[in-house]
């Protein structure tokens, strides 16, 4: 398990590195950016994963997000993963913004086409944490917790609601709830999964919960009220509602004004932050 | 004067907007960014300009420096313009970061091939605080600072030097302090400016300083000692040195382990923040 260093420099008194590997899970290279923030000798950060949304990379929020900073602060670090394997050569990989490259959907696909490169559930859950363990030895991969946008919410809602145990915490701003029923979901969720909707739900936040899932603490949410995506892709109700009438706590807050874009994340993270940080530490 | 709006987003309570308009100092279309805090009825926002480096845009320092958080706090707005004139069609323009089209040096050029459209100095100085004050009443253009980074680190610090009574505080992250007397200068400035090395020195923070230019407040300027530019382009021992000899106040910060990216510049910018602020405030 090779891992090579493309860059890495200081910031807020830590470092932000971004990384490649050969990756076993997606077959192919992957890259992800780490925030170490400074730590004392013989302290460990705890792991906050972030995962980005369709068209972004590993360095999307970590170059806008304005996170380092309260990082440092709290002595937690961000491990950022790119939002799919790339390269793949794969026909129809390429060339559509919502699907494919820049677009994984944090799923294992089982398509015939898709099934042995897009395994981005699996990367982030299993390959990923056990590459930092090896690979940083000032993480304590054992504390994680888990947040992320847009599709990358919907990453981080899913696998949190499959992994209560391995997540402290889980969040997410303006994150695609319900991909199931939504045109972003119905586009790549049967060229990943086939045509059995009932294989879907597996990687969809809403059915999880309908379907028993359950996570231990709170979910947080954040959605702007100007998100152009927001009545069509995101529908944060459907959501509300299966919390609600499962049990479910969530914390759903409407932003006034604030769109789908950094300037919305980069506003709110530091509060973000704070809620994983209180997990990250209990 | 018309002000064409690019896009304005809502960020930390405030609007980080983007604006176009045709500049007459220039002769072409110019774009900057305004970050305006909010603000209570009435209440205006001094304005800090942010002059940013080679190859940078109006946009650079808006999406990387998480300036924004900290400007909402202190009430202040940030005025990002582009670094040069752009497609001026001019030959040799183009095809050279050092050089030309982002690249302008924030000075207004008297060589025939530049004059006409090379003029940020008198663009920064002159035209844009005049627009700022008519397209956006809630700016108090009359309250007014300037910071940047490498080449607009030079931009900032020689643009105080010389009109220091329309700049409260400057302050600059790994400014090229003496352009006369290092390669990017010596490139840039004789295609500027012509051959004529005495007319380089109005275009000089260091030659400034020991012609007698004075500013009414402390210099403020972070170095990191791991920057790749530090020996040969940016030298800030020149500029301790004509400092230390006329009693020009300088406070010259250099940062163990940093670099000359934005990884660099997000991590001090809530300092120069507050460095301006106070200014500002007083």
């Amino acid at each position: 398990m090779t891992l090579e260093t493309l860059s890495e420099q200081r910031c807020f008194g830590g470092t932000q590195g971004f990384y490649r590997h050969a990756s076993t899970t997606t077959g192919g290279a992957m890259r992800f950016g780490v925030y170490m923030p400074p730590l004392v000798p013989d302290a460990k950060a705890p792991v906050l994963y972030y995962l980005a949304g369709l068209t972004c990379t590993e360095e999307t929020f970590a170059i806008k997000a304005g996170a380092q900073r309260v990082a440092t602060e709290l002595g937690i670090a961000l491990v950022t993963p790119d939002t799919s394997p790339r390269d793949t050569g794969i026909d129809g990989a390429t060339g559509d913004w919502e699907f494919g490259e820049g677009a994984g959907f944090y799923l294992d696909a089982t398509t015939p086409a898709f099934a042995s490169r897009f395994r981005m559930y699996s990367y982030v859950v299993d390959e990923l944490p056990a590459l930092l363990a090896a690979a940083f030895p000032a993480l304590d991969a054992t504390r994680a917790s888990v947040f992320g946008h847009s599709m990358g919410g919907h990453g981080a809602l899913t696998i949190a609601l499959k992994n209560p145990s391995r997540y402290r915490s889980v969040s997410a701003f303006a994150p695609i709830v319900a991909p199931i029923q939504v045109p972003w979901g119905q586009k790549a969720l049967p060229r990943y999964l086939g045509g059995d909707r009932d294989a879907w739900r597996a990687y969809d936040a809403t059915a999880l919960i309908e379907d028993g899932a359950r996570f231990p603490g709170t979910l947080l949410v954040d959605q702007g009220d100007a998100d152009k995506f927001l009545d069509v892709q995101l529908r944060p109700e459907f959501l509300e509602r299966a919390c609600r009438s499962t049990g479910q706590p969530l914390e759903l807050r409407r932003r006034a004004g604030y769109d789908h874009s950094y300037w919305f994340i980069q506003s709110f993270v530091e509060d973000h932050l704070r809620h994983h940080a209180q997990a990250l530490r209990g």
